[in-house]
Parts: C-alpha cells; sequence; structure tokens
C-alpha cells in the first residue's frame, strides 16, 4: 500500500509498520527529511530522492514523501473477541459504510474510545486504503479491524459468546436510557440506508440518539462519536 | 453562491431560499429534473439546460444539477442569544475552524441537537461557502452561525449575559463529571493547535474527553458531537 504526506508516513514509523521503500521530493531538505533518512538508515530501509513529477503520480498532496508499507492486516473475529478488556467487549461492527473517509473518521474515534476492535463485511464496505490510513491519522495502526462474510452471521456468534448487540438507528430507544455496559456490540448503518431491516431484527435491541432539529441526519462517524462515548460514560460511572 | 448536487438543491427548495437560477444537463430526464422543472415554473425561477461542460466549471460533483442562490445570510450573536429555549442557551463557539468539510460537519451535529447557533471569527474560521452547504447536507439552511470580530470579547459578552462557556481541550476536567446545564456555550479549536491559551483562560472552565487509545486524536467535529451529546443528555436527565 501507498501512504504519503507527513503524517501518515510519521505515524507509520512510530507504530513501527513495515516499510519498504521511501521516496522524498528531491528539492526539500527540511528536518522531517533528516529524520526521515536517519530512520531509514538506522533500519535498513531504502530510500530515494525523485522528481516531484514521480510523487504526484503516485499521490497528490504528498508534501514531497511517498512511502510504501506492507498492506495492512485484519485481524480475525476472533482476535477481536480475545482483546476484550477489564470492562467487557467493546466492538463497532459497520453495515454497509462504504466511503472510506467515514472508515478512517470512525478508526480516529475508536482509537480514542479504546474498542476491542472494528467488524466490517467484505463486500458491503470499504477496504482500508489510503485514504482510511490519511482520514485515521495514523489510529488505524492501532485499531484492529476484521472482515467477515457475512455480518448477521458475526452477530449471531458475538450474541453466543455473550455479547450484547445493538443497532444505532432511527426510532430506536433513547441510547441515554439504555444500558450500554457489560460485553457490547454497537452496529452502524452507511449513509442513505441505515442498518439493514434484518440486522435490525437480530441484534438484542435497536438505540438512537434523541434528534431536535430540522434535517437530523449525522454524519456515521459523529453518530458513532456520540454513542460510543456513551458507552465510556456508563462504563466509567459503573466503576 | 453557487451550489451543486440533488441533495443540496433539494434542501435549499425544501427551505425556501432564495433561488436566483438553475442549470441543469440536458442530457438529464429523470424525476428529480421534472420535480425541480416544476418547482421553477410554479416560482418564477429561471432555469436553463445546459451542457455538462458548462455544469462542470461551476462545480464537479454536481450530479447534473447547479444552482446559484443568494449567499448565506450570518445572524447576529444577540440573535443567537435571543434563541435561547426553554432549557437554557446552547451555543457552539469555533475557535479557528479553517476547513470548510469541519464547518459543515459541525452544522449538521448542531441542528441535530438544536442549538441556539454556532459563533466563528471573521479571520480566522472559513466562511459558509458550497462544501460547507454541501457537507452540512442542508443543515446550514436551519442552524444560525454569526460571525464576530473578535471570540475572546464575545466569550467575554456571553458571560456577561449569564451563560457559562466551557472551552473543549485536552488536559481539562472529565466532561461527563461536568455541570453542563442551564445556559451554556462550548468552545473548539481547530485540528493541530485546539483552543487558544488566552481563550481557554477566559472561560470559565475546560472540559475533556476521556482518552483511551494511542493517537487519542479526535476530529473536531467528532469531538463536538460526542460533547454536545453529554449535554443534550444532561439535560434530559434534569427535566
Amino acid at each position: 500500500m501507498i501512504i504519503s504526506g507527513k503524517n501518515s508516513i510519521e505515524e507509520a514509523f512510530v507504530a513501527k509498520k513495515t516499510i519498504n521503500r521511501v521516496y522524498i521530493n528531491n528539492k526539500i531538505h527540511d528536518d522531517f527529511c533528516e529524520r526521515i533518512v536517519k530512520y531509514c538508515k538506522q533500519n535498513g530501509i531504502r530510500y530515494d530522492f525523485v522528481d516531484k513529477k514521480i510523487l504526484d503520480k503516485f499521490s497528490l498532496h504528498n508534501q514531497g514523501y511517498v512511502a510504501e508499507i506492507t498492506d495492512y492486516e485484519y485481524s480475525s473475529l476472533d482476535e477481536i473477541l480475545n482483546s476484550k478488556k477489564e470492562k467487557g467487549s467493546f466492538i463497532i461492527l459497520l453495515d454497509g459504510v462504504e466511503d472510506p473517509h467515514n472508515l478512517g473518521s470512525i478508526t480516529r474515534v475508536a482509537d480514542c474510545v479504546g474498542v476491542d476492535g472494528i467488524v466490517i463485511e467484505n463486500r458491503h464496505c470499504c477496504n482500508v486504503n489510503e485514504t482510511v490510513y490519511k482520514t485515521s491519522c495514523g489510529a488505524i495502526n492501532h485499531v484492529k479491524i476484521a472482515k467477515v462474510t457475512n455480518l448477521n452471521d458475526t452477530i449471531k456468534y458475538l450474541k453466543k459468546n455473550g455479547v450484547w448487540v445493538f443497532a444505532c438507528d432511527m426510532d430506536g430507544a433513547d441510547v441515554f436510557s439504555s444500558d450500554l455496559t457489560g460485553n457490547v456490540a454497537i452496529v452502524l448503518g452507511g449513509e442513505g440506508q441505515g442498518v439493514s431491516m434484518l440486522t435490525k431484527k437480530l441484534c438484542d435491541g435497536v438505540v438512537s440518539l434523541p434528534m431536535f432539529g430540522k434535517v437530523n441526519s449525522l454524519n456515521v462517524s459523529t453518530a458513532c462519536s456520540a454513542i460510543v462515548y456513551e458507552i465510556v460514560r456508563q462504563r466509567q460511572k459503573n466503576g
């Protein structure tokens, strides 16, 4: 996978990702450049000073830096289940989130609240690509993502393993009056369709954020943020 | 101002914005086209069927539709103060949010929770442009935005008018243990810098979202969502 821009590359270095090669704009000689070159030398990573045109072919908005890293390594569902911490499982399932900006943004939120992992579907979700990498501001290096064939089967499996699964959609119970402590997974739907009917039926419940506006539509990542932080609040309160 | 795409134009029609002119791709004959033409005829709005090239000059991603509407009308700070509802003032102040995607996204959240308005600074914030319009999914038509010369003067003015002002930044009090009921305004900073030092000092307090990750950095709109929904929760609880 190609990543570009100072932030993305710095985060890949910090997270000790396998970096195969680095391309640097041959007109740039700043502090960051010195740091990168030093790191490459120390770790035996090939680096080349190249013309801006070559960098731009890899990716626009590269800020003079492009790196080739090994593809994102997905986790398995069981790895996520086994990452359960003291306060119980904390998992995000995505049903048809196709915009990589949203996946990146959700990954960033997921890192902040310390979820065990995110589950996406093979077919109806975008892959971890450069946009996800960039939008996540490096959080992608620290958050487990599992790809499953069928989200509904995953929900059944999670329930069998003692996880309460809640769909977040309209017309559900007020999220602030719902008990979201213990082992919990939330299902978020893509923009437009929301969580599919069958998936909602499989869940233990549907929760909603109260709405007081005219348009009353949240982006999936802002909805995610409000809901996972409510889970954090309830867990804190429970001690 | 030029807006483009079906959603943005539909929302402008629904909100009864002043539309000066509509341009439609002359190769398109769908239901939306029929509806738009009918509406234009009823309201005496000029519409033209034009070549795709002309539309693309106005804006890419136009989906075949471009409209010229009157510029966004900003509100005054007093208009926002006077919009106070039963549970008290609920205002968002932005300190240096320069990315229009973030302003649009925050506006969308602001509509959902029913804030009285958003305050931005003349110089250090982006204007309401086409990107804000599009990212807000039409919420911009329903949310008051005031532009002020100096955010710190605004904070002093709000405090004098009985509003509690809280900066949202790192190293503050846990937002879940802070009382955010009554007349309240929150200050959110732009990506990178956060809320400026002087502004923080002027506020009644600094509140933070707890962080449990490795990167621990939230985008301003996802942070906004978690915080304003906590305000909503506290208000609901207070009855």
